[in-house]
């Protein structure tokens, strides 16, 4: 089975999930700037869950860099992840309207922990395919960021009913750790190139 | 006429209509569990579609997978068959809103047979072009799914009028037979490279 | 320019103009029948224009089949050509809405007028680069159908105000017209490579 | 890092942002010309910013044109001009409803000044990887089409407090300005070629 089909549905789903959340950001009925400052919510949440699905497309593209073949297992498995995906749009906004009360900060940590689970199972996956030895597995390294991130995420959710706005700087911070793309994965296939 | 655009095309209206899906998924009013609750049937609604339009997209790069030209009137069958899956956020929409009252869930029902109706279509298009030997039949085979799902579609259209839950529950089982991948169609063009 | 990115945008503005339409085809309060049933307009509407968008997608597939090189002008008249589309949706909810009403479908005919002139631009722009003698001017023949379609949208709006019904039937022989894929383009083509 | 998937994302999000926008025209409730007649100023924002996209679109893929390798650096400097873009669509819906009032207006200029700014980051990213003598800083030259607009876009965003329409006339104008595809790119990539 093909790569790019792929990578060309994957793709997609997340260039969409990236602009549609945009519509949760609705026009104000006033036209001052208080009444765009009302907005400020659903904004903050709209600029978090875009640097998230920026950093899901940025890892996909790296994973599947270091992937040859694709599995019907894959394809489920990221079928699962664009489904947790695809619900960040609505978790956004549901938490930017309510100004980041303590139920709705919940479900938007449980959705992002919830993604990046599934985002384990589809690396797992790959990495199985490759064998342990496989480049992946090697690129991964010990995969820190893989383990700290749920942490934070579940520390975030048990922030939600502690102190408004600590459980947005726990998911904050969780994408600041990704935000420098895996250099990892580059490395070690540089590496493979040179060997070869 | 290239295969290229045609895939892109179907990929790109099928991750569409599976994101549009997810706007059904309103926002509620109150920040409460209880108000999140609330949405369990349109959620419900979504997991099956999200699944259906999986299927779809998956059985779809299998089936190109063993085509080689795309003529004029494939093209108009394929538009036949997004045509109906693209009411499928309508119908997830009217059949989660209402509680899985019995003309929704009937009409749930009826836009999964037409596309059913036409991915056959389309399917059989293909086929007779390839001719009865072609790689495409072989793989199919005696295609025992594509026979036993419209019986279950029509079986859940029916026991929308009987009893709630119970359409679902076909409409679920059917989509259950299809998630594992058409392994038939890759075992043929696995044994057709290793004959040549 | 590379021919690549100029269809992908193309598909990709077509394939969301496309599914968007839908949208307006809003999910009914009621759970009856006859919910269901008022919203016939809307949908035979949504027909009519997913019909369009279709020969448009299929059209254009067509066209840069028979182009090699694509510039700055055929850019901005393919933008021009996607702006006037991008109206279809408003225009078809519009109309939908208002049961057919005069205005509203006289303004759906100017939509679908608008689109056609910018077709014949994109067209005309592609045959001169080629010359008078290329493929695609050859292809194109006489092109009765490019003649006859802004005909039957003039009598289309002036049926508008007329009797009700009459300009939708116009506009759905237009679609019929065009519903057969260009085989001129295709034939040409294949006596080219046979002449090579 | 491939160019392709980098460039078929920022294809699928201009797409969507293009086609989106088009939502915040919304169907009028009367079907007479007088009701679509009030749309006007939602109908001009959605002329103007179709422009912009559509600019912003034809010229990333000329910068990608002459790019050979994408880095990390790029791929974020890429995502945050998608990040301005993608609020665009609220901006105009903004703007058009509220007939260019002031504020609205300002943020307009504001969302296209920081669209402008990103765009400048992500050329200069380009440029400093290949190199002062590198093909793209010598086919930018002086760049002072990326000089003016930021003028023209702070001069919009102060007559948005003084004359009504004056603003949307600048912005027009600096939309004029860049409509003209950006051929030093072009002709320097054609001697390139030559001196090979």
């Amino acid at each position: 089975m093909g790569k790019g089909r792929f990578e060309a549905f994957s793709d997609g789903v997340l260039a969409i999930i990236i602009t549609i959340m945009v519509l949760e950001l609705k026009v104000p009925h006033g036209d001052t700037l208080a009444a765009l400052a009302q907005l400020w919510p659903v904004f903050l949440s709209y600029v978090i869950s875009f640097i998230y699905v920026g950093i899901y497309w940025n890892n996909h593209h790296h994973l599947l860099h270091a992937t040859t073949t694709v599995t019907g297992g894959m394809m489920w498995a990221n079928l699962n992840l664009l489904f947790w995906l695809s619900l960040l749009p609505f978790a956004t906004g549901w938490m930017g309207e309510n100004h980041f009360g303590p139920v709705p900060s919940a479900v938007y940590g449980g959705v992002l922990m919830m993604a990046a689970i599934s985002w384990v199972i589809l690396q797992t996956l790959i990495v199985r395919t490759q064998g342990r030895d496989g480049v992946l597995q090697r690129a991964l390294g010990s995969d820190w960021k893989g383990k700290v991130s749920p942490v934070l995420y579940v520390a975030g959710i048990v922030a939600s009913f502690c102190v408004t706005g600590l459980a947005q700087a726990m998911y904050l911070i969780a994408a600041l750790i990704w935000l420098v793309p895996d250099r990892r994965i580059e490395k070690v296939l540089a590496h493979e190139h040179e060997a070869h």
